[in-house]
């Protein structure tokens, strides 16, 4: 078939316009006569197309300069070990937020190396809403406060930025990075799994502010160190040099289209327009609080689950693919980042409409 | 410039019809409208594609059916901390070979989490030999012995599999994996980063006898945790899925070659012709006693290190590209991986030929 929209929550849709540059460079780099793959790490080409990477993220995202950002390995999942081995020092507790089941996968996993405070758990509410801070009980000594800012199951997004004075911030921002402006300055450290506004899985982008660096426990891999990763410009090893290089293409197609301040701005309108037509069609419905409602990940439910078949070979047959919520919460989800034109959540709302129609 | 002849010890140069296919493939695998890094790693597609490549490596790499495939991340270097974290259990001594600059880096790893006893090392020497396992010093309580059989900097390769009786044998096949026949059943566990003999870089193949697995210490990171991704077939989050693919198009297309036996014999040939060139011509030299020389990674020096700058210029300039040696050792080294076609080593003869007589 000719390109499909791809509304999968990652691994992610992809800029067509990447992918066809990749194509076009895959046998030979700018007439190197290599592919990005098969060039060492330490030449000179790959360090020009790895630190123009960096310095286009850290324009786009907004960097400041006494932050290191470091290219590495083993996804957000890795990250829920790599911070508590790296941020706790010798204090023995970590303030969590839980929010939903990315949340509660960092929580778990802090748990192993401190003791976890969760400050605030929307659970009672089946995660449709972000806890009031008002209410955080942080601790006195927390080495940092986590949260996720973008729930990517729940489809659950915090508006606002948690203010938590001298306790450094810190953020899975896997499913949120880029999609619209943010203060980085605000946080301690963030770190983001690259599949879903980044580029290919295989490879998390982590940007920490450099006072935090240096405080790995004994037992941390040297792998996990974000120390060693900045002393070493994330070379330490052969780092995953071609997801790389296809992230410094994403950043070079973001900055065409204007950067994150016009990504927010048609991410907002994809999102709203979504949302809107699923509030507005009593066949459809969302269950988060709409101050919450992410705009990357747009879980949704059909008056009657047993179409959720039916829908979804419809949605196929259209091109409109990986629609099927999360085993967890079930239903429909659209995943719309930053590479999902709003021609696709167009398609999807004409879709929508004509199956609530026949269907509904 | 068109396909040049790529040296680089790692990454690599990989088969060009395995470009050439991931170059038609780039923006949609066959009819789904998707390329294969926006695949969720859960779909069908994608799911077909990892198990086929698991399959064709087993089938490849002779991998009994006792013994789990793992296609994990972090390269051979997190291995060095995955491997005492997974296989110490209660032991406090792992038995390590020190045999150049890889086996030296794991040594150092290793011994942040248990005591290391170094059974034999070729040190004194210059690594220019393997020691001789009539001498090594091995413990009685070591968890596991831990060599390398390819030496990638260096250039020695061990030309037999240790007897460690009871104790499970661990190598580090970064450079050697798939080159040559191997009996696996020999091995506790062999791990090899993927940007040699496999793919690109951001992944690693590990093999591990099943009943070694689930002995992980408890300061562990989950995603270390060999027990866990064999659970969850290496899905325990989002793996690197585009590099598992490009894995899987290497295999198939070793197996089109006629697999690790065919490789063996025209590495063997490929080294061979290269090494007796060398000592065929006094301006050429390699070190290493001839029994241990590497099939993979030949190293040499010229008889004026003076005349490096030109010989490299030249050699650039006909398209044999990446051939100078590792900073610890000076000199050349050419890589001559499995995607090394033999006339990549006709030509580098013939430069080298011509620049001895002009030069030398």
């Amino acid at each position: 078939m000719s390109r499909a929209y791809n509304f999968c929550a990652g691994p992610a849709t992809l800029p067509e316009t990447v992918l066809k540059q990749a194509r076009e460079e895959m046998l030979d780099w700018r007439g190197t006569g290599m592919s990005v793959m098969e060039m060492s790490h330490r030449s000179d080409e790959f360090l020009e197309i790895a630190e123009t990477a960096e310095k286009d993220f850290r324009e786009l995202a907004g960097v400041p300069d006494d932050y290191a950002v470091l290219f590495m390995q083993g996804g957000a999942s890795s990250q829920f070990a790599t911070v508590p081995l790296n941020l706790l020092g010798d204090c023995p507790t970590a303030d969590y937020v839980n929010t939903g089941i990315w949340s509660t996968k960092g929580i778990a996993e802090a748990s192993r190396y401190c003791n976890v405070n969760v400050v605030a758990s929307s659970a009672s509410s089946g995660f449709t809403t972000v806890p009031d801070p008002s209410g955080w009980q942080t601790s006195d000594d927390a080495a940092y406060l986590h949260y996720t800012p973008n729930e990517t199951i729940g489809g659950l997004e915090f508006d606002f930025v948690p203010e938590t004075g001298d306790t450094p911030l810190v953020a899975d921002m896997s499913s949120t990075i880029l999609s619209r402006p943010l203060d980085v300055s605000k946080f301690g450290l963030i770190y983001a799994g690259a599949q879903k506004n980044i580029g290919p899985s295989g490879l998390v982008v982590v940007a920490i502010r450099k006072d935090l660096l240096g405080k790995a426990r004994p037992e941390t891999p040297t792998m996990m160190n974000y120390q060693v990763m900045a002393d070493n410009g994330s070379m330490y090893n052969t780092p995953a040099t071609y997801s790389w290089y296809l992230a410094g293409l994403v950043f070079k197609w973001l900055k065409e289209q204007g950067g994150v301040a016009a990504m927010g701005e048609i991410n907002r309108r994809k999102a709203a327009k979504l949302y809107d037509f699923i509030d507005g069609n009593d066949f459809y419905a969302n269950p988060i609080e709409p101050r919450f409602r992410s705009w990357m990940n747009v879980p949704f439910t059909l008056a009657d689950d047993a179409l959720n078949q039916d829908f979804l070979a419809g949605a196929e047959a259209r091109s409109l693919l990986n629609l099927k919520g999360h085993r967890s919460v079930g239903g429909m989800r659209a995943s719309i980042y930053n590479a999902m034109p709003e021609a696709g959540v167009d398609a999807l709302i004409d879709y929508m409409t004509e199956f609530a129609r026949e269907r509904g």
